[in-house]
């Protein structure tokens, strides 16, 4: 069977056409600048047919009627018709406490879904414009909600709940709830697989470093504690997100400079971080030949960024009372060779023991950097949201999908 | 030789008669509610004679002077006359980057120091004040600085500084400074003392545990971290501070409350911490006892605190390489018996063999809590800010205080 799995941004929409079970992605590409100059679908096919094609996209369902069209287009597409298509899985990233795990999407949980904008409002808005057009274009064909918030659901009080008055967690909702929770699960639970372990009694240390980034307790499958906070700014530097910060001092600069609520978040959230640091670029890749050819900030900036994963995973290894298992995924995770084998000096205390020249020299595939020897297990394990939230959706289907169709 | 210590706050000051180096207390007391109604001197000679004399004291300069009076009366003094005095030492909390020890007070020390009002807007102005009366009334006497930021001095850029643009550490200062210095200083030089270790092979971590609450990270008897950041509010739950906290979290709070940033600041550090979780009190005693009568949010607030110090013992572990020695101190490190037993949970994995039972009913005095066979040491030390504020006075008297009497 045929599933769409959906990630919509504010400008732009990715999307994979998955065969299910059998895990195969028939097709992906990304509908880009939606309402902007330049608007363009870029299409990729499994069998490597490529296509850039331009053209008018004025909204989010207009991109994704153009995108259904490609899909079944006899040049570039991969089905015959739109019929073969039984599912689509929509990627949504707040759902505050309201989901623990991916839903059938129904007009109640669109609802829901409305009234978790407020949380997320950058990102669920988007996400909510593709569950509509899907709506819309493909009335008869089954929704899924899948949230990047739903995995840490599992998170206990002690961890979810911050040293504010109760009474603001109580009245807007004010608390931890983590995100890149559809990866911290699909590695979390591919390490596993990969080792041929019990994931019921592991304790694992998932560490998603891209251009976001946070690290997850997940003890025994369950998510116990995650480093982003109630939105992404928390936790580790990131690109351009500062992470964790003294509220004093956000309250200091903002005194000082005399400035609103919406500038200030606007400089902890796209001018710090990485970028603010080194002052040269958010990406990694530019920061580590800017530090190899000796510039300060750069090289800083990078310690900076190991030294937070090292102490994040100190943390929650005492959260655990110990860790079995530590996970590397995202961009940075599985390619940047050099920040994962820094992160992980000085852990030999724990347990852990790294084979350097394997960590050095292995990217973005599955492997077990630690030793032989090493009591707790370091893997590398690509990320693969899309299959999640494909998966999730097949399952769900399995079971209600034919009562609905 | 006899040295006064003073701590200054904005309506009260502390004081301690000391003679060194015998190390002997020879009086204390506080001069309460300057400037207010009530405003009264507590006096206390190391003989046990005790006073309370009220009166007027409408500024620092006349509290001072009122207690030197005490200090040579015949029925409460210790010493016959002021010119017994030899130094005074002062605690200072913020010296920015400027003093990473403690300096004699000079013209230009009091300058650095009034630089520094803007980091410290409610602490620095009252200890300042403390230093120009004195100058005033003891003019020959030599006076010694001692910053709560000082020893964390020593900390490397990766762990002062935050994933903020450059440019704001550079104009502002904006970074970590961390504060109780001088009691992690003691209790990790004290706790060596103790155990009869060279600090300089030791990687302790220290948990200053009061009602304002940090942990420092200290490796061969150097700060290299600390939970207190660039103001107190950072770090762990305190007893009306919140501590960690995302910071989109407060921007959020901010926008929905249309409030101001001096209200926000309020809200962070006089409504949250331990009192705003637990709806009860910021006094540790009253909130274990609802929490023992059963009350849920007490509970909570126990546990949430609790967790915090595991999870920074844990970050400061992987800081560090390991720790070799665990230092509890402060008023609830020293006498909260269920607060550092229960924070010490779950760390047998990096070594910590608790006796619980001993932890569980020795207060407020200089006793190991780890089992024998433990591999890291962990410490009960009460602290003793102002006998290092008296040492370091000492010290600098020795040194220079020839040259200058």
């Amino acid at each position: 069977m045929k599933i769409i799995v959906l990630n919509c941004g504010s400008s732009s929409i990715k999307y994979q056409l998955f065969d299910m079970p059998a895990r195969t992605v028939l097709a992906k590409g990304i509908v880009d600048k939606i309402g902007l100059k330049g608007a363009a679908i870029k299409h990729k096919r499994n069998d490597g047919v490529e296509a850039k094609l331009e053209g008018d996209i004025l909204d989010h369902q207009s991109g994704i009627e153009y995108l259904l069209g490609v899909l079944i287009s006899k040049k570039y597409g991969s089905i015959e018709s739109l019929d073969e298509i039984s599912a689509v899985g929509h990627r949504v990233v707040h759902a505050g406490e309201k989901f623990s795990g991916s839903v059938l999407i129904t007009d109640e949980v669109i609802e829901a879904l409305e009234e978790c904008v407020d949380l997320a409002p950058l990102h669920n808005p988007p996400n909510l414009k593709g569950i509509y057009a899907m709506k819309e274009l493909l009335p008869e064909v089954l929704q899924v909600g899948v949230f990047d918030t739903a995995f840490h659901q599992t998170m206990p009080p002690k961890a979810y709940l911050y040293g504010l008055p109760y009474a603001l967690y109580e009245k807007y909702k004010i608390r931890r709830y983590g995100f890149h929770g559809t990866s911290h699960k699909y590695v979390s639970q591919r390490a596993c697989e990969f080792l041929g372990v019990d994931i019921h009694n592991q304790r694992i240390i998932t560490c998603h470093l891209g251009n976001g980034a946070s690290l997850a307790a997940i003890d025994r499958g369950r998510s116990v504690d995650t480093s982003m906070g109630m939105t992404p700014l928390e936790g580790l530097v990131m690109g351009t997100r500062c992470g964790d910060l003294d509220v004093g001092a956000l309250l200091y600069i903002a005194d000082k400079e005399e400035t609103s609520i919406q500038y200030t978040s606007t400089l902890v959230n796209k001018f710090s971080g990485m970028l603010g640091i080194s002052g040269i670029s958010s990406d990694m890749r530019d920061i580590e030949i800017a530090a190899e050819q000796g510039n300060e900030r750069a090289r800083l900036a990078m310690e900076i960024y190991q030294y937070r994963v090292r102490k994040y995973i100190g943390a929650y290894a005492a959260a655990m009372g110990g860790v079995d298992m530590i996970v590397f995924t995202g961009g940075i995770g599985e390619n940047d060779t050099v920040t994962r084998t820094k992160s992980l000096e000085g852990l030999e205390y724990m347990g852990v023991l790294v084979d350097t020249e394997k960590s050095l020299s292995i990217r973005g595939k599955e492997v077990e950097i630690s030793k032989p020897e090493s009591r707790v297990k370091v893997l590398v394990i690509p990320t693969d949201e899309e299959f999640m939230i494909a998966k999730d959706t097949y399952e769900i289907y399995s079971k209600v999908g034919m009562e609905v169709k």
